[in-house]
């Protein structure tokens, strides 16, 4: 097959991310079908209309036989199972994930001897809600889908988790794990513990306080909605990136407090915040062009860009 | 004039919150009107149709003569000037304010001699968006309209009070002032003080970064984007209170932090930070009905009333 072919999809997972994938590659005309361990998960997307089995070893025979892109979906915690079935029963099929970490993700890839044909996703995109009755085939539309360009990256599976996710409606952001993990440390991963530690402050304060309590805390605790389970297995298997991010937090936060209580101000907090939400405010993607996959120098090219903001929004 | 009546309205500040009253007063019926210190923001308003001008010692002298209720509606750093002029030129109208503290006012209030006929007054509501063009008078509607009931509240100023209040859309939720303040540093305060503090994390993360963050980055940041000098108005009077509650959250923190460290878990966080979240979504207003100002006990039964949640809807 040709990179711009619509080649078939295999969804490991069918939760919120999973299912919300497999209903927009559907969507795009894609052959694409998936996993739930759930029974009852399962059978509720095939009541919707898909093909999705608890049977994992049929769904990856299917896999091999079509050559398809296999997506792991599941939460962190369940990946290494999984990627043990991959490399048993379809260890040659292109592989990606989209799991909210990508370092341990493509450790254990490796682990099961998967790396060649393995290409890194994270779509930057959810709500408070999981599952597949929260699953929404327009969930990608416009969003950021952060796909890896770490060394060794082979350019057809690339081309075809950029093709899946532009036609999922994302825009391509171009990262190695490394700086992934970083970065969602900062914008996702800090947002959960900290909207985690200001319900726990509002609660103290009772039925008055909660009472009391209008949008800048309802916008600060949406979060905490998140069922417990999903999100330590979002943050846990980043720890070492949330701890630096968190460690900064408690040193910026010490020094508002001792501004507050020695000179009654908070100024520099204030003024850096309200810079830092501009900079987010005013940051503007810019569109990655002239996209070579495979030429010399291509995985760097892309890697710089990335971290200038920029985003793939079409492939020629 | 009987309680049921709409006594005129004074409005001093005619900013996000103080202009939106003005233009919920005057939609309800009253006969209402403002002053502003500056002459384009007064400008902008009588352009708009509404009656505000930036002569101070006009609008108080018109207040003295139909014996209008006074809202003060200015920044706390402003509060003690207005005040001033209250004392000379209206010092005999019931008085209440929209300020975001409650004790630092209802002290200046003292100072000045004003006491007797002040009821305090706080409306949660706003946006990160300031000054009259950012005025709505359905700002309040449904909201809570925290009101005073220390001890010493006369029947007559709280009446008209919780009647302006009421006739803005919300409902009114009694409380003094300390348990006020100590419960916005908690739902207010605390909010933007974590909402700065994540957007210069964010931030600092560079394009990359920023270009990744989404829905909990951006709901997590966003009254980040409110203007500095209010938020300091905001925060920085109630730095007793907030002091309190930054020291309990630098606590929670530091040992999630400890907890990720050692054990790699979020666990004992997330889990209370769910429940709280929870609590939030799960409590329910409850209507105060019976209320009688003036009777023996009528301040302590609110007061009661006011800690467990409940709310005023109507007055007989």
């Amino acid at each position: 097959m040709t990179p711009d072919q619509k080649a078939p999809v295999c969804v490991l997972g069918t939760g919120l991310i999973g299912g919300s994938v497999l209903r927009a590659a559907v969507r795009a005309g894609y052959d694409a079908w998936g996993y739930n361990r759930s029974e009852a998960d399962a059978q509720a997307a095939r009541a919707d209309g898909f093909d999705v089995t608890e049977d994992l070893l049929e769904v990856l025979a299917r896999a091999a036989d079509t050559d398809a892109l296999i997506v792991v979906a599941v939460p962190m915690p369940a990946v290494d199972h999984i990627l043990a079935e991959v490399a048993g029963f379809a260890p040659r099929c292109s592989l990606t994930d989209v799991v909210s970490v990508k370092a341990p993700v493509a450790e254990a890839v490796r682990r099961h001897g998967l790396a060649a044909r393995y290409v890194g996703g994270h779509p930057m995109a959810g709500t408070s809600e999981s599952g597949w009755s929260a699953t929404d085939s327009g969930l990608f539309q416009d969003a950021v889908w952060a796909v890896g360009v770490d060394a060794g990256t082979h350019p057809e599976p690339w081309l075809r988790v950029v093709r899946l996710a532009l036609a999922c409606g994302a825009v391509v952001a171009p990262v190695i794990a490394d700086e992934h993990d970083r970065a969602v440390a900062r914008i996702s991963h800090l947002p959960h513990v900290l909207a985690e530690a200001l319900a726990v402050a509002g609660a103290a304060g009772g039925e008055l306080a909660l009472g009391l309590a209008a949008g800048s805390f309802s916008d600060g605790t949406r979060v905490a909605a998140t069922a417990p389970d999903l999100v330590r297995a979002i943050c846990e298997p980043n720890a070492t990136a949330l701890l630096d991010v968190l460690e900064e937090t408690l040193t910026v936060l010490s020094a508002a407090r001792d501004s507050l209580r020695v000179g009654g101000t908070l100024v520099d907090l204030v003024e850096a915040g309200h810079d830092g939400r501009e900079r987010y405010e005013t940051a503007r993607r810019w569109e990655i062009t002239d996209i070579h996959p495979g030429d010399h120098n291509w995985l760097e090219t892309l890697r710089e860009a990335g971290r200038r903001g920029g985003v793939i929004t079409e492939l020629d």
